[in-house]
């Protein structure tokens, strides 16, 4: 029996998924395992996708021909649209998933996609020749070779749930962990470190006082993440919020010696964006009132997750925390929350194009890379996938630069920050806000889109279209006039706006605040455009100068990122670095003094004086 | 935290979840405690639900109050009627069960039962006071306080699974075993020991040549399981059929020497009414063309599940196995089979009422108590279930006689018969197979149903009102009768039967083959009954001669039943009987003659001494 493949992906979660579907859908013979095929796509935490960074990662995969967003858009609950109100880069959709329905259609679309077989399997090696993967071997000894592999093992690798002072083997509470591949990749150079996250328990809907919690609605028009998706779907079941209270506090207070975090049980680092209830007590003891979110799993189920109650106390502490909630006197938990322990592969030992820097072929994507988020795994798994694609077949790999997306945020940071805690993308570590808004993902990937080449060509054209359309409808309204004859200025006067003294353009007018496309009919012609060319339209020429001012901060950031350093560059005979700065430099080995800049541990000083070497 | 209730089950299966509703419908406050809750009414093995035998388990609990017979009526793709032209005893509804569906909407009838908690939770210890369980420890160290508890752990309890010469501690291929339970089991006095069962592999449904295999449809117009099920819902979507060829049976032979049961990875009994397709080249090695089904697990996924090929072999093994089948020559497996072993508890430990004979208040039901199938398993639940309640509340047990139903056939077997392999309910176990009628189980349960207490008193009051009906009509045409008129008998000639002689009642003339109730019209006047009304009223009247001689059998079935055994009845002080006997017997000990007969080891002259010895 000869199983050969030219991809193999290793586990079936956010990531795993986008790395498999990419690959076999340009066409590459394509395998993805994992420990239990009920749990594709498994939402292991909160039900949600979507938010700040998130959806602009989600919107980016999406054009580049990625699962996450459509099926986030067929298979939720709830959509919001948030901070609608606030600037245009703020702008972002949230949805409250359907974690049944979800993995359920997930797992179907994997195994309708051509050239893809989803199989069971636990992956113990990776086995490799020459420092380059050529396959793996099973659990069962079965030996899959392969050209190159995507790892995608999420919590699985020697997974731990702690609980109280329970702890034991555990990829997900239920489930087997993967007790044997970090053995096999430390076996070939790779260094591993541990990370921690956790979950909170699930509650019975039916042990809620809705009489003393807040009903959250989503929006009745959503913004979809996909641009592809077409047909409404909108269910807007709602969530509901409670707070902590003062009670709450002291409770938690007087647990705290039961919180494997101050116990010790727990002694790996956690995501400190995403605090269990435990932290949030011990680092902020003054603050009672933090927001609880009460969200249902799935239209199948009554369970419900209680998000910002996140602990892995044990279960009588959850329980005595929990009762303090309003609403919650009564509640019953279904599910306990957790913590849980895990392997990673610290990112420096990776190249952009998500290749591991020791062993060739080998790509890693999601958690293993010490992420956290379905969104950033989508990301980088779809990445890795492409990437490991374009490697087979000698192709330069795609590699999104900060500058351009979010994608490229998530990969630059992995590659040259130093983790000390689980990554996740933030608007604030984005430098070009303005531009990498998620309305314009479409157009900002589009490139990068027909490289990669899984949309169809009547799809890439059908966006170049609308680019085009965007281009010629602005530079029309930047030439077109509009006068202060008396019938213009009596209409501005009915809107309630200034009169106009002057000729200006239409361009001009529509920067005004109250001015839609559509007011400019009054004094233009307009013309019938799809809605997403006419919010190009609108956002680029209301935005215009500080766009402007963002685009000059980028020409800049190129001209750092041009200048190459070559690959053998030897920083222990530059005079004047810093010890932390060599260090740091010789680990990561950057390819420009752009990227240089942006290691942890490396200074402004540093960067002039490598900058002065090299010239 | 106080978590107290009155009946605690322990596991979420098939078993498990009938005693959980059952408990929960009757008022009782009632726990359900799951490894994993996404896993609730999984079906492990095959996708099938009914067939001889086990049909008439679901129509028995179906009118009792049970669950099972209803949710196959909803969540199936295909339902067959069996055996519609042969003896009325024969036949019987089989189900292809929705896999999916089944589960994600049997966790939602959990969820929203009054007075029924679902908790994931690994249950590690029961909590025996004074020789009666009072509670259970789970692993999390919390003590769960219960007046009963239903053990219902399927294949969990030290669960290993076996594939090749690998074997490792898991429940259920990719989830957690249950590894300290039994230790407490045998701690309190319990005797355990091992059984395994095995699974073919699933394949992928794109990989199946259909032109190779015989599609195999269900009924436009099914028999239902349960007579509560109104809407129709038929998908009909197919199965198919191929068999094992000259190559199978080569290959397999050849390949013998890598399965667990000759090399003795497996040592423990397996079910010989489902033989592993090693087994079968082992034990009938002339026998080439064994059927092999391939059905598909659900409508949400490409699984095929390939009944008829189970096996532990080795991976590669099982790929050449099921390359020789015609259709499957390009097959891909996404779910290699495997065997697995695990603990039950020989059910000679039980009372009738599926109580534990050395810990009071303890229930056993399902694959725990060495049995096997879905059927099996929910039968003995529902009756666990309803006698946990009816213990706790001093109420005298249900138990059903092997001349009242299947469900007595399955428990007598139990109690009184060495099991030498996991335990499959038979039409052939059955003594009086045209009394035991899947199409009258709504009449031989319904005092046993009234005496429950979960069906409504309308429901009880609606199909008292059939029984008498039938009753009614049965009566009305053995007294009405047919004269041989020339157009009677005109009528007769027209439908090519035999004219009549004599005057004869209607019943006579409807026992004739060809004979419907509605034929009767042309002869006397017929009546607007019931669908349900007809068909008995038809069948009991046509095999009326056999019936009564089957009732007559009951009624000796029955003296001997009648006569009771003393509790502390001392064997062996009884002379003449053979050694076997009275270590059957003292095992066992048994209530009554009756139930001594059918021990094994037990013979009839051991039967003629203990009767005159009594007497």
């Amino acid at each position: 029996m000869i199983n050969s493949y030219d991809i193999i992906v290793i586990g079936a979660g956010h990531a795993g998924v986008e790395a498999a579907l990419a690959a076999a859908r340009l066409g590459k013979k394509t395998a993805i395992f994992t420990i239990y095929l009920d749990s594709i796509s498994m939402m292991s935490c909160n039900p949600a996708i979507g938010g700040p960074g998130k959806s602009h990662l989600i919107s980016e995969v999406d054009i580049l021909g990625g699962e996450i967003g459509k099926h986030t858009d067929k298979y939720n609950i709830q959509l919001k649209y948030l901070n609608s109100t606030k600037g245009v880069a703020a702008r972002v959709t949230r949805a409250q998933a359907d974690k049944y329905w979800y993995r359920v259609k997930m797992k179907e679309v994997l195994e309708n996609t051509e050239n893809l077989e989803v199989i069971q399997e636990v992956i113990d090696e990776i086995l490799v020749k020459n420092g380059k993967i050529v396959g793996v071997k099973s659990s069962l000894g079965i030996e899959y070779k392969s050209k190159a592999v995507v790892l995608a093992t999420g919590t699985f690798l020697k997974g731990r749930v702690v609980i109280g002072d329970i702890k034991y083997n555990s990829g997900r509470q239920g489930e087997q962990s993967s007790e044997k591949l970090s053995d096999s990749l430390i076996k070939n150079g790779i260094k591993i470190e541990r990370f921690q996250t956790a979950t909170p328990p699930r509650i019975d809907k039916r042990t809620i006082d809705f009489e003393k919690v807040t009903e959250l609605k989503g929006e009745d028009n959503p913004v979809y993440f996909s641009i592809f998706t077409k047909k409404e779907h909108n269910l807007n079941i709602p969530t509901w919020l409670t707070y902590t209270t003062k009670e709450t506090i002291k409770v938690t207070n007087e647990l705290l010696k039961f919180s494997p975090i101050v116990t010790g049980m727990i002694d790996t680092k956690g995501p400190r964006h995403c605090p269990s209830i435990d932290r949030k007590v011990l680092n902020f003891p003054e603050k009672e009132n933090h927001q609880v979110f009460l969200e249902q799993e799935s239209v199948e189920t009554n369970e419900i997750y209680v998000n910002g109650m996140t602990t892995s106390m044990p279960p009588f502490a959850q329980e005595k925390m929990l009762k303090t909630l309003p609403g919650l006197e009564n509640v019953k938990i279904m599910r306990y929350g957790y913590g849980i322990e895990y392997d990673y592969i610290p990112p420096f030992q990776l190249y952009p194009n998500y290749e591991n820097k020791i062993v060739k072929n080998l790509f890693l994507a999601g958690q293993i890379n010490g992420t956290s988020g379905y969104e950033e795994a989508a990301a980088q798994g779809f990445m890795a996938g492409v990437n490991a694609v374009r490697k087979i077949e000698n192709k330069e790999p795609i590699i999104i630069r900060r500058d351009e997306g979010y994608i490229g945020v998530l990969t630059d940071d992995l590659i040259n920050k130093e983790l000390l805690e689980p990554y996740r993308v933030l608007p604030s570590r984005a430098e070009y806000r303005l531009i990498l808004r998620q309305d314009n993902s479409f157009i900002r990937m589009l490139e990068k889109s027909k490289e990669i080449g899984i949309l169809k060509k009547e799809q890439i054209e059908h966006f170049e279209e609308l680019k085009e359309a965007i281009n010629v409808e602005i530079n029309r309204l930047k030439n077109l006039k509009v006068y202060p004859g008396l019938e213009n200025n009596l209409v501005l006067e009915g809107m309630g706006e200034k009169p106009i003294k002057k000729a200006i353009t239409a361009a001009e007018l529509l920067k005004r605040n109250r001015f839609s496309y559509n007011d400019l009919k009054y004094f233009v012609d307009i013309r019938e455009y799809p809605k997403k060319v006419i919010e190009q339209v609108e956002i680029e020429i209301k935005y215009e100068d500080f766009i402007e001012r963002e685009e000059k901060q980028i020409k800049r950031f190129k001209k750092l990122e041009n200048v190459k350093i070559p690959k053998n560059f030897n920083y222990s005979n530059v005079n004047g670095l810093s010890n932390i700065a060599v260090d740091a430099l010789n680990k990561t080995k950057p390819f420009s003094v752009g990227q240089a800049s942006r290691i942890s541990g490396v200074s402004p000083g540093d960067i002039a004086i490598i900058l002065s070497h090299i010239k």
